[in-house]
């Protein structure tokens, strides 16, 4: 099933808008190359949602989120919602300030994204329970486990029926579902934690991928989750003896760009609830 | 002739003044070092034309616009003219949206630029036509080809003298022209287009070579668009069977750093009409 | 001592809140990996002092500074002094526009910084007299040399009394005092200069170093100098005959990944005065 839904993305070539952070910015333009898709980034409210009219996706990403973008940020998602185009919402950092909470809260009511993807501690924050946001990472107590899966899915599982967005929740085990599926997914390696920004890159990567796939949300976002975790266990097992966080995350880039369909299809680890 | 620009460049070492977006500024910065020239980044409007003034040359590159940086741009390009050194104008995704594209024009006539570099969706936005802008890359209408080469280069240079700059359409042909005669060039790789950047790393490299050779600055933007294309060739050898774009990336950036003169003597590829 | 100071870090993994410039934000947050510790990047006004309450350390970097974010630093930096936390402040370019100058010495005075990291010319004009900043690096006339040493480290001392901060002043040497001990320190490689962000990436480094060893700041500081400095020279040593700035820049980081803290005490050349 996978296989046929990256060759879609690659046909299709979608244009991913993103408003998103200067910090990853650059490495999620070079995923989405890397992909098969082609990045614009745009986030003055002058143009946003132009920029977006004219694109297949929209990512919405908050990790340095200025007052002055969320107006463009809302009226990006709003156009590309009224267009029918998939809208990826990242709330990186969400708990982590008040002002991030809100906004994040707010882009969630406001735009009604189709996907909305965090760690555990973002999305506990936005379900209105306390996440024990460590900035950027999800707090210990918040990690899926087999332990906690049964739980960690009918959250989600909860949380899409509420929101109506698909949900993807990622950490050592991804678990994506909307109101009547969970896919767990088992891919990944745990060094992706010591490279900046692989949660942005995929926030991209499933843009795209509902973008080329837009009768199949759920499994757009649980290919996309597959196959960012798939790439970082291809990845690292190029990483020789002296190479570091900062190679790795070069080759987790290299290897979006040579995957090939087949090899998603079989390198895909998961189980469907 | 190229040698010795390149010369010229590795022995002033310039500083140049990039007001520029953020998703590939950190690429700027380093292939400004690797060609041997010295970058700075300031944008605010308060500093944007003290530190004109303390550089050799100037980029404005609107890939990431914001309102509030258009007036550092304008008086960063000001002064740069007023002091006689080179500004490099960059319309990215000029096309795409009302508010690059009035932006791009301001700029064209505010400024008055030496360079004008864009792909061919942006330069026939910018000359008063219809650029099938798809995002920040040239439409495939747009696509420079051997079949309309010599319509083309005519556009080109029609717009040089219309505007004064020396203009560099750059594409799978380049053409670099001024009122009088045209470069076509012949370098580079097609995968340099999965690459975030290569269109603002040369723009960034073409004010280096235009602040280090302020007489030939037709010669000198030649020059950048043949070196930037030899170093996509030279990179793109290297490259082994797990990379992708992401060490394609390093690895033009790692050929610049290493480009000696006379490799750039011998390896460029154009005539001139 | 340094191997300790390490191990401290490695083992509390400080969350370091780094307000800082966009062109090397993805650099300094890699290292930040890199090094044991966890980034996050926060500049709004309206978030940056709870960001800031949330971490153990914080980093003000005026790379690309905007009015709008002086207030954040202003705010997220009295915050981190008020809970304790040490702050590094890196005056990027001070000396270049009288904006880039009145905010870092605006920011010296409201926030006093436990550490304050710069080049020679840089510190130079905090101080007061003239630095001849050349853009982002030291000016030829600013450089520490074995024949001018005894003289910048008087100055670094004198500053570090008179400001109560930590000085780090880093070049070809580099001198880390307090108002009564001075480390001269000696790792480094020339070729560091010609990456973007070597600098930015040592003040988060430094910040991640104090965070984890409160009642050591000096010799924090200097472990962190002498750490960066001996990744440049692990990573110079890896270089291939291809290989430039770009590749060089990701060794750097690898080699931060790496860097067994017995490495660091081995590897750490320096002499106290």
């Amino acid at each position: 099933m996978f296989q046929e839904l990256l060759e879609n993305l690659r046909a299709q070539k979608p244009l991913i808008h993103c408003i998103t952070n200067y910090v990853t910015a650059n490495d999620c333009a070079n995923l989405l190359l890397a992909c098969g898709a082609s990045p614009i980034m745009a986030d003055d409210p002058a143009e946003a949602a132009d920029i977006t009219a004219l694109s297949a996706g929209l990512v919405l990403n908050i990790g340095t989120l200025h007052q002055a973008v969320l107006p463009a940020m809302e009226g990006a998602g709003r156009r590309a919602r009224a267009l029918g185009h998939p809208v990826v919402l990242d709330p990186v950092g969400a708990g982590a300030s008040a002002f991030r909470t809100a906004a994040a809260r707010r882009l969630l009511e406001e735009v009604h994204p189709t996907l909305l993807r965090g760690n555990a501690s973002e999305l506990k924050t936005l379900a209105g329970g306390r996440g024990d946001s460590r900035g950027v990472d999800a707090a210990a107590a918040d990690r899926v486990t087999p332990q906690n899966l049964d739980q960690m899915a009918a959250f989600v599982k909860a949380l899409s029926a509420r929101t109506g967005a698909v949900v993807a929740m990622t950490g050592a085990i991804d678990l994506v579902s909307d109101a009547s599926t969970t896919f767990c997914i088992y891919n990944g390696h745990p060094a992706m934690g010591r490279v900046t920004g692989t949660g942005c890159q995929l926030s991209a990567l499933s843009a795209a991928f509902l973008a080329a796939n837009p009768d199949a949300p759920l499994a757009a976002a649980a290919a996309a989750v597959c196959a960012m975790g798939l790439c970082g266990e291809i990845a690292y097992a190029r990483l020789g003896p002296q190479e570091g966080n900062a190679t790795y995350r070069n080759y987790i880039i290299d290897a979006m760009d040579r995957l090939a369909p087949d090899t998603l299809e079989q390198g895909a680890r998961y189980e469907m609830r």
